[in-house]
C-alpha cells in the first residue's frame, strides 16, 4: 500500500520535545503568576459563530479568518484573538462572574495570514485583563505583573514603556490635527524603525502637517528621560489642554504606584511615541522590551479600553489588560542564549542491565519518583552501551546502573554523564540515599 | 446600534474560572506525573491537511470530521483525535527523536457528533504512550503510570483492568470463530451494560454462535478473582492455543512487573470481557474505573498496538499509551463530590480602604506574593462592605484590613471570613509575619 506523506501545513508547527518543554515551562511560569494576583483563568471554544468574530478586527483581520460552514449549516470561524471572544464572554457571564473581574487566558489563535519567516498561521496568547473597574490601581497593577511576569521567567533585563493615549490626544488637539489623529499615531509608531526624518516625511508628505506642527509632535514624541523628568517638564507645556493633563496626572500615578508595587525606577520608562491599538485603546498604553534584543519589538504589550463588550451587550465594561507574546518572547531568548532547552524531562535513567533485577529497578524507579526524582527505566535488556547512548542523547545527566555484583554488595552505581565520574550508593528499596544524593546534586547545577 | 447576541456553538463550552482552576489543577497534576516518568510534551497542530486525517477513524469520524478548503485552496480538517496527528508526527520526525519515544500530549479535539446531553463537540485528551519498543516493561509502566496519576489526582479508590487481546484471540480461534472474532468483541464489550443474558442472546442471534461456543466465550470473559488465581486457572485450559497461552504470559509479566513497581494488588485486576480498539489493540489492554462511580465509564484507556504509523511511514513502529479521559475525571470527581472548586486563585483580598495608603498596600502585596501567597489589592477605595461582600462571593478566605489607626500602631487586622474572625499582626513592609501566618493557617485548612 502507498503511504500518505506525513507533513504539516504551511504557517503551522510540530512542537518537538525541547522546544514544547520550554513553552510548558514558561506557560506554567505565566499562570502561576498570573494566580498569584488572583487573576482567574477562563477558556472559550476554538470556534465561534461567524457574526461574533467578523467586523471586530478590521478588514485584514476578517480575510484572514478561517471560516466554514459546520454539520448544521451556520457559519462558524475560527478565534483569531482572545480578546473578541472575551468580549462576548463577559457579556454572556458577566452576571455570575461579577466586578471587577480579573482573568487569565492561555489560548492558541488562527489567522491564515500570507505565509512569511516567522509568521504562523497558528500561535498561543496568554492574556490578562481586569474588567469593571476604570481605577488606575487596575492599571498600575498591569505593570506590576509584567515586571514579576518577566522577573519569574527570567529573560534578563527588561524595559517596560508607558504612555497615555490622552497625553497625545490633548497634544494632537491644541494644533488642530485631531482629525488627522490616525494617521499621525500610525507615523509615529514606525519611530523605531524609520527614524526621526522618516516620520518627519511621513507626517509631511502623507498626513499634510506643516512643518511646525509636525516637528512639534517630534519633538514630544522623541522626548526621553527618568519619567519624572518628563512629567515635571510636560505638565508646563500641556497646561492648555485638559485631555493632555489629565493623561499626565494618569501616568503619573500609574508610575508611581507601580514603583511601590516593586517596579525598579530603572525598569518602567514613559514614552510618548507609542501608540497601539489605535482605535481601540483610550488611556494607559504599554510595551515591554529586552534590553539586549530591543528590534524583537515588544514582548508583552497592551491598554486600558473604554468599552469591551460594547457589541454584544449594552453594558459598560471599561478594562485594562496586556498580552505576552510567548512566540517572540521564546524566539528571543533562544537568541540571547537564554533558554535552556532540554529534550526530555528526565533527571535519572535506570539502566535495564540485568533482567533478573527488573521488578528491583521498577520498585526503586518508584520510590525515587515519589521523592521528587524524574526517573525513566530504560525498556529493554540492551547492552549498556545502547543504553547510554540513549541516555546521552537525551541529555539525561544521571544513568544508574547495577547488575549482579553491585546487588550482591547492597550497592548501584550511579554516573553522571557529563563528568564520566561514578558513585557508589547504598541500594536500598526506598531509594532515599539515592533521591537525596540526586537532589543534592540536580539543585547544585541548576544553581551553577 | 443593535448588540449582537453574545452566544456560544452547540456543543461547545465556555468555561468559567471555577471550573477552568479544576480543569488546570489536573492538567498540572498530569504532567507532572508524566514528566516524573520522562515522557516528553509534544504538540500538533489543530488543522491538519485532510488526507492525513479521512479514513483513519472509521465512517462515522469521517462525517463528524470539521473540514473545508482553506485560503490557499488546500483540503483541511480539525483534528478529531491526538493519536491520529501523533502518527504523522512520528513518521515525519522519528529519526530526530529516536526510540524509544516516550511523548505526551494534551490537547484540543474536534468531533461534529449529534448534539446530545454530556457529549461536546470540543473536548480535552491527555495521552501518552511510549513507541518504538515492545518490550512489555512499556506495557508494565503504562499500568503504573495509571496508578500514580490517579493518586496525585486524588480521586478516591480506582481499579485498573488489565486484559490481553490474544488471549480471547486464541480463545475464539480454537472454538473456530475468529472471522467472527470483531462481532464477538463488541458484544464482549456490553457485558456491564446488557449483563450476561443479553450478551449471550447477540451471540446466537446476531453472531451466529452455537449455544456451546456462546457458553464457552462467555465463561470465560466473565471469569474473575485475582489476577493470580485466574491466570493460574486459565494456563489449564488454553494449553491448545499459542497465541492464549501467549497471551496469558504477557498479562502475568505486566501484572507482576506493575506490583513491583508500587501498584497494590487490589488496585490491579484482570478481565478477560474487555476488548476496546477492535481493529486496533493488538496486545495488552488497559480501562480504569472508580469503585464509588463505575456506571461513568473508564477513565483511563489504552492497549498496545503493532504498527502506529504505517499509514504515512514503512518503518514498523510498535507502541503502547492510554489517555486520561478529563471531560469525563472531572464529571465523576464532581459527582462524587471530590472536586475542590474556588472561583479565584485569591487567598488574601488586600481591602483599599484608605486612598492614603494605596502605596502601602501595592508594596505590602507584592511583598507577601513574593512569599507565595496570592494576594488582590481590590482596586477601588470603596465601601468596606462592599469589598468584603466581593471577597464573600469570590470565595477569597482572608481580608487585610489596614486604615489610620492600624498604621499609627503599626499593625494590621486580618480577617478571616468563614468565621469572621480578626487577627492583629504587625505590619512591615517585607510582610514576613504575615506571609507566615498565612501560610501556616491555608496549610492548616488544606489538611483538614
Amino acid at each position: 500500500m502507498a503511504t500518505i506523506q506525513p507533513r504539516t501545513l504551511q504557517g503551522f508547527r510540530d512542537f518537538l520535545p525541547d522546544a514544547m518543554l520550554a513553552r510548558e515551562s514558561i506557560m506554567d511560569g505565566a499562570r502561576a503568576v498570573f494566580r498569584s494576583f488572583g487573576f482567574r483563568p477562563i477558556d472559550t471554544p476554538a470556534l465561534e459563530y461567524l457574526d461574533i468574530l467578523t467586523g471586530k478586527g478590521g478588514e485584514e483581520t476578517d480575510r484572514q479568518l478561517y471560516r466554514f460552514e459546520d454539520h448544521g449549516g451556520r457559519q462558524v470561524g475560527m478565534r483569531f484573538d482572545l480578546t473578541v471572544p472575551l468580549a462576548r464572554y463577559v457579556a454572556q457571564h458577566i452576571g455570575k462572574l461579577g466586578v471587577p473581574f480579573k482573568r487569565y487566558h492561555l489560548g492558541t489563535v488562527w489567522r491564515g495570514e500570507r505565509a512569511q519567516r516567522g509568521r504562523y498561521r497558528e500561535f498561543m496568547q496568554c492574556d490578562f485583563d481586569t474588567i469593571g473597574t476604570s481605577s488606575l490601581v487596575a492599571d498600575a497593577e498591569i505593570v506590576i505583573v509584567i515586571h514579576e511576569l518577566l522577573r519569574a521567567i527570567d529573560v534578563g533585563p527588561f524595559v517596560i514603556r508607558v504612555n497615555n493615549r490622552k497625553v497625545l490626544g490633548g497634544i494632537l488637539a491644541r494644533h488642530g490635527i485631531e482629525s488627522d489623529a490616525a494617521s499621525v499615531l500610525r507615523a509615529l509608531d514606525k519611530l523605531p524603525k524609520i527614524g526621526h526624518q522618516g516620520v518627519a516625511a511621513e507626517l509631511h508628505d502623507q498626513v499634510g502637517l506643516s512643518s511646525a506642527q509636525s516637528d512639534a509632535i517630534l519633538e514630544f514624541a522623541e522626548r526621553s528621560g527618568t519619567p519624572d523628568t518628563i512629567l515635571s517638564q510636560l505638565a508646563g507645556q500641556v497646561r492648555d489642554s485638559e485631555l493632555a493633563c489629565q493623561g499626565l496626572e494618569e501616568l503619573e500615578q500609574v508610575v508611581h504606584a507601580a514603583r511601590a508595587g516593586g517596579v525598579p525606577a530603572d525598569r518602567l520608562e514613559l514614552d510618548l511615541s507609542i501608540a497601539r491599538g489605535l482605535d481601540y485603546y483610550t488611556g494607559t498604553i504599554y510595551e515591554t522590551f529586552l534590553v539586549d534584543l530591543p528590534a524583537i519589538g515588544s514582548i508583552c504589550s497592551g491598554g486600558r479600553y473604554d468599552d469591551l463588550a460594547g457589541l454584544y451587550t449594552r453594558e459598560s465594561l471599561p478594562g485594562v489588560g496586556a498580552s505576552l507574546g510567548l512566540d517572540r518572547l521564546l524566539a528571543a531568548l533562544e537568541e540571547l542564549g537564554r533558554l535552556q532547552t532540554r529534550p526530555t524531562p528526565t533527571q535519572l535513567l535506570v539502566a535495564y542491565f540485568d533482567p533478573h533485577h527488573l521488578h528491583d529497578y521498577l520498585q526503586l524507579a518508584t520510590a525515587v519518583r515519589r521523592r521528587g526524582i524524574a526517573v525513566e527505566v530504560y525498556p529493554e535488556p540492551k547492552k549498556l552501551k545502547a543504553q547510554l547512548k540513549y541516555a546521552d542523547r537525551q541529555h539525561i545527566p544521571w544513568v544508574l546502573i547495577a547488575g549482579e555484583r553491585e546487588f550482591a554488595e547492597g550497592k548501584c552505581q550511579v554516573k553522571e554523564l557529563a563528568t564520566g565520574e561514578s558513585h557508589l550508593l547504598p541500594w536500598t528499596p526506598e531509594g532515599r540515599e539515592l533521591a537525596e544524593f540526586l537532589t543534592d546534586r540536580l539543585a547544585g547545577e541548576a544553581r551553577s
